[in-house]
């Protein structure tokens, strides 16, 4: 595996998060653009990170995950058409993982929604400008409802003593607080809602910082209350969150799956009576069987140095092309090679070959269908 | 001015375009991303980057300026309905900068469009997602045409020398493509369409490149025709850029401005008797005046070492804010320090004061409305 070295611009076309200064504070290495914005990747010690994330508890400035609000009488309306999960039922102060798919079926989100009262939710992105889309559909649609980016910040607190972390800060209440359930709260007057949810299988919360004057305040409050259960900085984690089945769009599909191709089909609700954006095209994918699956395979070879850089071709047993090896990284759980490959369906479930830039042949032998274990 | 080095993550969530391997070849040291791909910053010397652009000629991978291809019975209606500018009377062949803006007026990007048949466009986007946007508006009107993104990958050919270049390449005939006129032609069996321009004031070419695996063929024969000519490898190059008014969405706006603001009147067809997005908005704004202006403006102080990394905040004569230093660079062109401003329509055209992250007070004095000189 080579690994390319490169530093990144700095400039006013990707905004900087309110907990920037405070990243660069603790020694801030690595950072990716994500929604226009910079997200950290790396304090310099990604085996120390990991362990942080499922030992301890790890503070990730992720910002960069925008909420598009929707408020208004049609605002149910509009976020029910672009969800290909049915939202109804839905209680005040509850979250829903809502994969959204444009007009072919095709995935272009797969957000968090927030239902803040009856007639406002936030739509918390992946890394697409789900603003445009849902405005557009909106306004066309003459839906009386407005669209806008709100001043909203989640800053991640993750791993096994998270809850210790928040009690400590905020009062023993927070334990209470169920998993994709969320309360308004504040913590100093600065104002947040704290939310049971978060990128990685070790469970925490995400604080939606409501106030970005108060960015580095904020980190530092909870820095101090995790300063006894070793908190650490840190940032999504490539291999801890594959492990853990949690879906990170673009890299694990490029940009031009179905949520029926890489497993999503729980959080998607074929059997609605109403219609959805994509819901014709789903339901004939449905039909005829996902032409590619998304696969966790181990793979053969040394431990990778680091994760790869970008998609591998796959092989089939008979050396045909069936797909791409999306993202590959050793993995401390199952002390191998891992990976998720997007393959076609006749191939998903069986081994297959991999190719790396340097020329190795690396051998894929199946683990599990993604997201469906 | 302080500086911060971060190195930026490589990983299959952001794309790598047709021509990466070239970069790397050639030493290239910073990326950017835009449009969820990388795209070069520098190869290690800032001043020779400027220098081959002004004085030679300089090669740019610009892929990541992605094409939203529109065709069918309605491409035309769709193009016109989402540009702020009137598109009528385009020739094939032809190009036009068309601002498009959300409902509220707002700009959301400032593509170029190009018409390949009387039923097929491409419209060359800045750094938002404007598939999302025109698949959502196309579909939801219910308009008769595919939205899609083509493999089409730019490659940036700049500078006094670029004609010299690329006539040796394919021949004279290239002289006689005029400005926003492009053709649609192949070398050594790489198909792509020759467009004379480009994101600098130096004239040139973009060459849309139609078949990704072809990337590496491509930039060597431009390579290899501009070795004579001094042919550097570059990228979009800020101080260059505002020194030619040239317009960068983000960067000198955030995402939060209207063209007038901008200073893009004269792209922005408020006369029209069809109907647009943004129409009514743009009307009403222009009764009342823009409320803010982009201005180009010198700043004291020593030569800055680096470019600007993040908005500074501007305040007038008498203090009190009156919005942000977008962009700052050392100007060689006018041997100044050099900045764009996006502040209130009362200080505009006048002095004013920013402060940089280290706590230093420049003055700005007035040079010239952004795009009005």
């Amino acid at each position: 595996m080579r690994i390319v070295g490169l530093q990144i611009g700095l400039g006013s076309r990707i905004r900087k998060s309110p907990f920037f200064e405070a990243l660069v504070r603790h020694g801030l290495t690595h950072v990716t653009v994500y929604n226009h914005m910079y997200m950290p990747g790396s304090f310099g010690d990604p085996d120390e990170e990991y362990r942080a994330l499922v030992e301890r508890v790890s503070l990730w400035d992720v910002a960069a995950e925008r909420q598009v609000e929707v408020v208004g009488p049609d605002a149910f309306t509009l976020c029910q058409y672009v969800s290909a999960r049915d939202l109804r039922g839905m209680k005040v102060g509850r979250v829903r993982y809502a994969p959204m798919c444009d007009h072919d079926g095709t995935l272009i989100n797969d957000p968090m929604v927030l239902k803040l009262a009856e007639d406002r939710f936030w739509i918390s992105i992946a890394d697409s400008d789900m603003l445009l889309w849902c405005r557009a559909v909106a306004t066309e649609r003459g839906l009386n409802c407005r669209v806008f980016e709100p001043d909203v910040s989640p800053l991640g607190v993750q791993g096994p003593r998270a809850d210790d972390t928040m009690a400590d800060l905020l009062g023993e209440w927070v334990r209470d607080v169920p998993f994709f359930g969320f309360v308004e709260t504040s913590h100093d007057s600065i104002p947040f809602v704290l939310c049971r949810s978060g990128w990685s299988g070790q469970g925490g919360f995400e604080l939606f910082l409501q106030d970005g004057s108060r960015g580095l305040d904020l980190w530092d409050a909870v820095w101090a209350a995790g300063e006894k259960y070793g908190i650490h900085p840190g940032a999504p984690t490539l291999n801890e969150r594959i492990e853990s089945d949690l879906f990170s769009y673009r890299a694990d599909c490029g940009a031009g799956a179905s949520p029926l191709e890489i497993g999503l089909n729980r959080y998607v609700s074929l059997d609605r009576d109403d219609d959805f954006i994509g819901k014709v095209a789903l339901l004939t994918e449905q039909k005829r069987g996902p032409a590619r699956r998304l696969v966790k395979a181990l793979l053969t070879g040394e431990r990778f140095p680091a994760t790869s850089e970008s998609p591998w071709p796959a092989v089939g047993q008979d050396g045909t092309p069936c797909g791409e090896v999306r993202v590959a990284a050793w993995s401390p759980k199952h002390e191998s090679n891992l990976c998720l490959a997007l393959v076609s369906a006749e191939v998903a479930g069986g081994p297959f070959r991999t190719v790396t830039p340097s020329g190795e042949t690396l051998n894929a032998s199946h683990h599990a269908y993604f997201a469906e274990q």
